[in-house]
């Protein structure tokens, strides 16, 4: 349980370095962010080992940080989606110099080379989600300077000195808690697709491109919920590390990053991947049901969601591939 | 060079088994079929072998029977390639059902489960594609009735009797120039971008997708080139091994498949993929042109179009994956 006291503090200690009005954060973006993660690392702790803390506190305290870090990820979320988006256009046109990163913000592409279609598509994308962005970052504002905010802060401080814990959790194990969760992450993941995530060029992922259903589609569900589940997974591999209680295998003292460490950092950011393209291919057409445009910006959209499908498929198949490898080393 | 006239008495039967008005034929469609079959692979075997042939009979000989294998397969393209647009119009709107056979005809396929833009974008190439299979179709039927298809079967007939043999040629080795035709084969495939191709979900084949260059992707020309080489490496090694004089490794007179021979064509099968992908994509692409369409159908035709694209690099991922293993036992 020390554990999990050291892991709270960290995250407050973030917190706190980076928090607005505290002096010296580096920007308010990266206190924005700063704040989002020591959020969600929270509120992931708190699910996996909630049996041994105090319910009633526990129970008020994950909502209240789900609706922090789902507030301050939204604007982020729609400026990455947009320059993705953008930067694939660009890719998709053939006018991106190999090596040369985009522009951190994408307001201004040189549009210079691109069809008419690919610009007319590029420039609805951009006013649609830069106001998606502006109204995210308007009410991220909102909420940092709300009661609300200011009561989490508080509960989060508390947390800090002393972690409520359940009655009956002295001296109890966090083990099993922790393998709970590996458990539901590798069933999860056993019921994903993954043969034919591995077979490349599927062509899974387009199935249903063209469907009349504007919903998100329904096959990328499983694949968010195994992201979720891999991130609460590495919470509580990490809280047990800290302790230095629990030696997993391919953990130690050697120097040099953890390698079963680096793998799932590698899943799970193939995941992100799967999750931001998912959520590109849906912007774009959603753009593409705007009224009024024209056929070439319509075809443009079409072929930019197709792509972003087809980034999709890709991140899954980098994902099994990092998850073959992953199982050999971080069996339980 | 007996293993030439037995190959070309070959084709001249199998023509003339299936040629028009011999009595007999299949159907129309198999005949054209069969007799541009026979055609090309007379055709290349030229090709390979044209130095041990009278010169100036061979030099008249070959534009003829690029004529008329180039005007019976027009019409087959336009056809498969209608199937193929319109199949993968119903697999993007998830409504083919798994397993079940697309009707040879796609002239009235199911449109009820397609959205709007779908069933608008295959109406549209259904019409365009149909169009210029007629066409195609009078131009097949007129080269057939005329008398240059007349002139040139005579000579074919000519052939089957006695090959025109150059003063030089008697008792020449016809391997060299079946090991010249690999060597070519051997160098374009060296020049193909095999590494890339070999990455699944390179995203190589997308790119320019949207470039205002309404010509065929540049890029795809190599991989055209290599198709007619291997096609052409296959003919002149069936010419050798129809003598049996010469042992390729993998050769041999045990049952079964000769192992080389089924890589080579599946890696023949892999480049047609690669033609007919590149072929539909262009046709989505033209059909996006069309004006006044409906922004779903320009929106459907640009999935389409990416798709297809997809398909392309997928085919060359198989291209790669077969020519790997086929290096190892067909190098001469």
């Amino acid at each position: 349980m020390r554990a999990q006291a050291t892991e709270f503090l960290r995250a407050l200690r973030l917190h706190r370095e980076t928090g607005p009005g505290t002096g010296g954060p580096e920007s308010p973006v990266d206190a924005a962010r700063a704040l989002r993660r020591s959020a969600r690392r929270i509120s992931g702790t708190l699910h996996t080992f909630q049996s041994l803390l105090e319910p009633d506190w526990a129970e008020s305290m994950r909502p209240e940080l789900a609706w922090l870090s789902g507030t301050l990820a939204l604007e982020h979320a729609y400026a990455a989606r947009l320059e993705r988006l953008l930067q694939a256009l660009h890719r998709l046109s053939g006018s991106t110099p190999a090596g040369q990163a985009f522009p951190a913000r994408p307001a201004l592409p040189e549009r210079g080379s691109l069809t008419v279609g690919a610009a007319k598509a590029g420039a609805l994308l951009d006013r649609q989600l830069t106001l998606a962005r502006t109204r995210a970052h308007s009410t991220a504002l909102q909420a940092l300077g709300s009661g609300r905010f200011h009561a989490v802060a508080d509960k989060v401080a508390v947390l800090a000195s002393e972690v409520p814990l359940a009655p009956t959790a002295a001296g109890a194990d966090p083990r099993p808690l922790a393998a709970a969760a590996l458990g539901r992450l590798t069933d999860a993941v056993a019921a994903l697709p993954l043969v034919t995530a591995g077979s490349p060029y599927n062509s899974e992922a387009l199935v249903h491109g063209l469907s009349p259903d504007p919903s998100p589609h329904p096959q990328d569900a499983p694949w968010h919920q195994v992201r979720l589940l891999l991130r609460l997974h590495r919470y509580a591999r990490e809280v047990l590390h800290g302790t230095g209680g629990t030696a997993l295998p391919g953990d130690g003292r050697e120097p040099g990053p953890d390698p079963a460490e680096v793998r799932l950092l590698a899943a799970g950011e193939a995941l992100d991947r799967h999750r931001d393209a998912s959520e590109a291919a849906a912007a774009a057409a959603q753009a593409a049901r705007t009224p009024r445009i024209a056929p070439a910006t319509a075809y443009a959209l079409g072929v930019l969601h197709a792509d972003q499908r087809h980034e999709v498929e890709a991140a899954r198949y980098a994902f099994q591939h990092c998850w073959q490898k992953e199982t050999v080393t971080t069996a339980p």
